[in-house]
């Protein structure tokens, strides 16, 4: 497989704008942001998806969630955001390289667009149950 | 400040439908889901948004992704999911506890909607360093 835009960005052979690195994540600024600030965090790890990055790899973007949040409101002064990341190309994914999305939402409306259709739960017993069964 | 819907699902006051907890976090299905499935990971810290998370926190959330992701799609049969987390009221959070939603995208469309009009970055070895600084 060859290696992603962003594993090629981790190896320095292309350049970013980086906020932050540790020995397994590395933050920078997205090139096409949705507002200021929209900052991209990646695990070291090439994994195409979440349900396939190790536990090792997706505790440490979890670790630097807050401060890194905490760093781009400061840096933006927005006061609201959302994380985002996608899974499959059907979910609007478009590199095949986890990415977590932090991105300042402004009173302009500037951020991400949300559509939100909410149903009813039904037979969430059952659900619940082959969900549990399968973790 | 009153306890969180939550948080009192936490402490057993209301019921849910669990898939999943540890010392530090709880899983559990919504119950106006975006699509089957969709599961709400919750860290039993009642922090309102993830800049107020401790890292342990949110390392304990992250840790549980790959897991919870895998037992989504396997119950459900999606081949793609979206995890979300919102903060503040201007960024479509309605419950002012941080929770991660996961959530499964089917071909007929059910999931999240997304809506994403990219910019272009400017200035973005000065915003960058701005960023980086604050961490």
């Amino acid at each position: 497989m060859a290696a992603s835009i962003f594993t090629r960005i981790i190896n320095g052979e292309i350049p970013c704008h980086k906020v932050y690195e540790d020995d397994r994540v590395i933050a920078f600024l997205d090139i096409n942001p949705l507002s200021p600030g929209h900052t991209l965090i990646v695990p070291k790890e090439p994994a195409e998806t979440v349900d396939k990055l190790s536990d090792e790899s997706a505790s440490a973007i979890g670790r630097v969630l807050p401060r890194i949040s905490r760093a781009v409101l400061a840096a933006t002064g927005a006061k609201a955001f959302n994380i985002l990341q996608n899974n499959g190309a059907g979910a609007h994914q478009a590199v095949f390289h986890v990415h977590f999305h932090i991105i300042p939402k402004f009173e302009s409306g500037q951020g991400l667009g949300i559509g939100w259709k909410p149903g009813k739960l039904e037979d969430g017993a059952a659900l619940a149950s082959r969900i549990a069964a399968a973790i």
